[in-house]
């Protein structure tokens, strides 16, 4: 627990992170579930995990997944179908030009939803990683949103018991991905019942948002419903420990989190590719904690105020007096 | 005119653009109004020209203005009201935290309406550039959306025979702008009347869009109003010369206006800040007119089956063989 | 062949391109080097091929790759070291922290050189590109910098008939790579004997340089040595197909190539990952081949006089009508 | 003072900064030389100010800024030769084609570096910002870098008691700019007496620099002389307050500056537009002091042993607790 929050943990976090280059993985992971469970059940402040449908979590082994984290006090907090991991995804899935793909992915989404469901957990995570296009003239963009409408709308629909949260992303896999902003997601789901949206830091950081700035407009429209958490350079989805690189928007990030009323999960979604796992688990909750801390010294009201107020001077001296623990009084002109 | 576009400019096209660190201009351009629109007038293909209110067009002026245009066989394509050139915008205008500022942007957009009406124009372009903010915690983000909200809906009640477009940018004069993308420009106009958007090519580019994938969207909602056409290197909105960095793309977005049946305006927003002022524009619009050339004679049937396919290698094969000339059938596989 | 160059390939451009999500690759390409001789030899221009050492070339297997490659009329254009693929590398190689490491680093250049020899290849190209750091205050950037001055002098002292190429990339797979640019690139080789630089254009317009430019400078430096073609978006290394999104920088390359009297390979590093590998590597020739005539047709003193001038409308004319095939008389003004 | 650095800002610090939006500027600053150094005398810490040269330092009035300082307890810690600000710099000065103007361009360098003799300074800052170009084809990048360094070594060569420093910027005002990286400034001065370089934190960012990389790289090679202190996010030279968004590299530079034993000047160059001229100079040098305090409160030895170890868990761990204060004890594992 962080607070209110339940804190979760995305599988690769603890898992032998691969990229293009080294695909054995840079090494150091779980390899089995079993492995990833028992080292994230040392990490004292997780309450959870994610799990891929199907990689995972299959319509055979639902007892004994359920078993796996029942024995280490953990929850399943996320189901997320495989929506981009198999090679019939190669062209994408709920938006492919080939019908039968299309229904093959909302088939999936749905069988992920009713595991969700055996296994307790209120949430899938449908991310449209493959949904996009690498080249100019090779998107027919109309009908790529009809056909993500109406497989979103058929998936949710599929059952009430389990809410169809939607990841956008702006890029990577495909150079673009179709549903790639907070804005662009909540214009998907309108009109739809039994949907939100899952929003990454840094996904939204790539989509050149402010993080916090998304949050607010999600909630507005009532999608905000879950948090991954992790860090970049802006530029790419680099999945690095959290706050290592953007302290003051993550800072305001957690201030919007508490004055958004947000109670959901608090879900790591890092990729240590060259570090210890454990360690960058907790590097990332300890960050966490410290922000959570420093708004509460602050007190939202005093933040509200510079908030309200509009003043880049006012601003900047809060975000450094309440980083560096200098006294307000003190630097009063 | 180009095909069924009128041709339109923003008056920056003709003068003499300045940046932050050459505030007298790099020269060459128009200084007065009158000069402008001599040296518009000889650009054989453009119809029109856009005016910001206030600083072109005021109450006392219109019928001098109208016959300067009349006189050029120029029409006034756009009137647009000044939100950003002035100092009682420095921290925003329709989203101001200053109530009094916001009615003045109010108040400023109807007056650019009663005068666009006075001059015949159908359309006036609400451009909220110094509406962001720039530093975290410097904006109450769920107010200024409000407020955007309730300026825009003020604005388009005060008179239907102009209609309310909403251009949208990511960044500049702000480090963060919160209209940002075509997707929240589309979120900002729903459920008012008599509104729509400006898509500029550049700010588009620079909000990481796919300029058709936007055009796209927009034109899904019934927003597709008006084109501002130019070119950047992605990251920043350079306002060159129409394809002269990215040709693709360009061509894709002409593919879509066609297939779209955009038959609005097509206006160069461009500050040719070194360059002779007419020569570019003439290049400007050759690359205009030689891309639409291109796509009528490959055939909107040809290229949509690429479209539709979704294969990259087709995709690139077509934009090859409609650049370069060569006959499809020699390489065929 | 392209006019007096070699065309070449890497593997990756027949392979099953995998990225962190879809570890099996997306499908489509050869699995056994033999496989992928088999499909390179099927496209007409190509000349030859890269190989990695250790994954494809062991000290035991040199007489047969020979065969394999000769009986294809192929070449093996490059021999690589494999400086990234493997879990030792995890933290760096060259300028790894760890003393054996950096040794293991420089004996596999070594042997690389060796089987370079042994099949008659006179380059090797070393990427460093697990040397770089992810987080800040994870580098000792003074001591990596002269660990990797020493180690490639090191290996360039090995023997004489092998050039030790050096291939710069900003990022991927670190956040941060040391050896970044083209100027870094020759700081790092400055003073030292039997030394090259291989640049890769979408490293190079990852890095924000104008790949013409970064060619120039090499040039200048005698470190001009061999190319690696493909394209991107502006910020990462997208490995698309030649030309796909920059046509006007490509262009200019070719020019440059050729005022550089550059003589050298013409090597495609792309990774057509969803797409079919034959027509995607034809795809990317048949543009080189179009650049390649379109500046012979417009000639070089033509293009010489435009870049002399140093003036953008005449630069943006250039690029239209050798494009577009327009006459240039029929628009002097 | 900052420690044993004096501290300095740039004239737009105080001054009316203005923007290619809003010409006559955003307000609050001073006008004339005088009202800027009435409010720059009031800033306590202040020890300096940079003049342009032919703006505010003229060969007629050096006495009399000599006393406007003097009487303020001020130095003019920089003269910057006016190479951007003027029409006859629109396409380039020390690099452009016309032999007229880098003519006037080195001359100009050299009566600012006669004026900073005149009033006791030791520096002036060259800052090619228009020599670039902005379009493909529009640069013979093999003369312009001749010319550039043909210049330097000509102004170099003028006088041996001002040392000509050269300031890099990747793009704007050009898209690109020749002198665009630390990396290379060095090839541009290797070979030339009495040069260095002056790093602008912003500039080095927005080229994709880790700027303490960058600084390392200029003191190996003797020319790290000056630096430029504000923050961005990355793409550009947004000009903001010292630390306001980059945290961990401004900290990681202040580490490297005492690592590589810097002792020159801290000088602000930020472009408060929107915000109070004195509490946004305050801010930066309050973020600067703490973090100049945190650096000494960890000590020198526990940073280097995270460097060294090029650990992230260490690294991301060491800037969690010196900015927090936690303890470093009650964490380790």
């Amino acid at each position: 627990m962080l607070g209110k929050h339940k804190v979760g943990a995305c599988l690769p976090t603890f898992g032998s992170c691969a990229d293009r280059f080294c695909l054995s993985g840079y090494g150091g992971g779980g390899g089995t579930m079993e492995e990833i469970l028992d080292m994230a059940s040392q990490v004292e402040a997780l309450d959870g995990l994610e799990l891929v449908s199907e990689r995972h979590l299959t319509d055979d082994n639902i007892d004994h997944v359920k078993s796996l984290f029942s024995d280490r006090n953990l929850e399943i907090c996320m189901v997320v179908p495989d929506l981009w991991g198999q090679q019939k995804w190669t062209k994408g899935g709920l938006a492919s030009v080939d019908p039968k793909i299309r229904k093959e992915a909302v088939a999936d989404v749905k069988k992920a939803m009713d595991r969700a469901a055996g296994v307790g957990c209120g949430y899938v995570d449908v991310w449209p990683g493959q949904d996009g296009f690498d080249y100019p003239f090779q998107a027919d963009f109309t009908s790529a949103w009809k056909w993500l409408r109406d497989g979103i709308a058929e998936c949710s629909a599929h059952r009430s018991d389990v809410r169809v949260l939607v990841e956008y992303k702006p890029k990577e896999p495909r150079t673009h991905c179709f549903v790639s902003t907070a804005a662009k997601t909540i214009l998907l789901l309108q009109g739809i019942e039994n949907v939100g949206c899952l929003i990454d830091f840094g996904h939204s950081m790539a989509a050149g948002e402010n993080v916090a700035e998304a949050a607010a407009l999600l909630s507005d429209y009532g999608y905000l419903d879950y948090f991954h958490l992790n860090d970049n350079y802006r530029l790419w989805d680099d999945d690095m420990m959290v706050a290592s690189v953007n302290i003051p928007e993550t800072l305001e990030l957690v201030y919007w989190m508490k004055k958004l009323d947000y109670g959901g999960w608090l879900t790591l979604d890092v990729f240590p590719y060259r570090e210890e796992k454990l360690p960058a688990a907790e590097n990332c909750l300890a960050w966490m904690k410290a922000l959570y801390d420093i708004v509460d010294r602050a007190g939202m009201e005093r933040i509200e105020n510079v908030v309200r107020g509009g003043d880049a001077n006012e601003a900047s001296r809060l975000v450094r007096e309440m980083l560096t623990g200098d006294s307000p009084s003190q630097e009063k002109e």
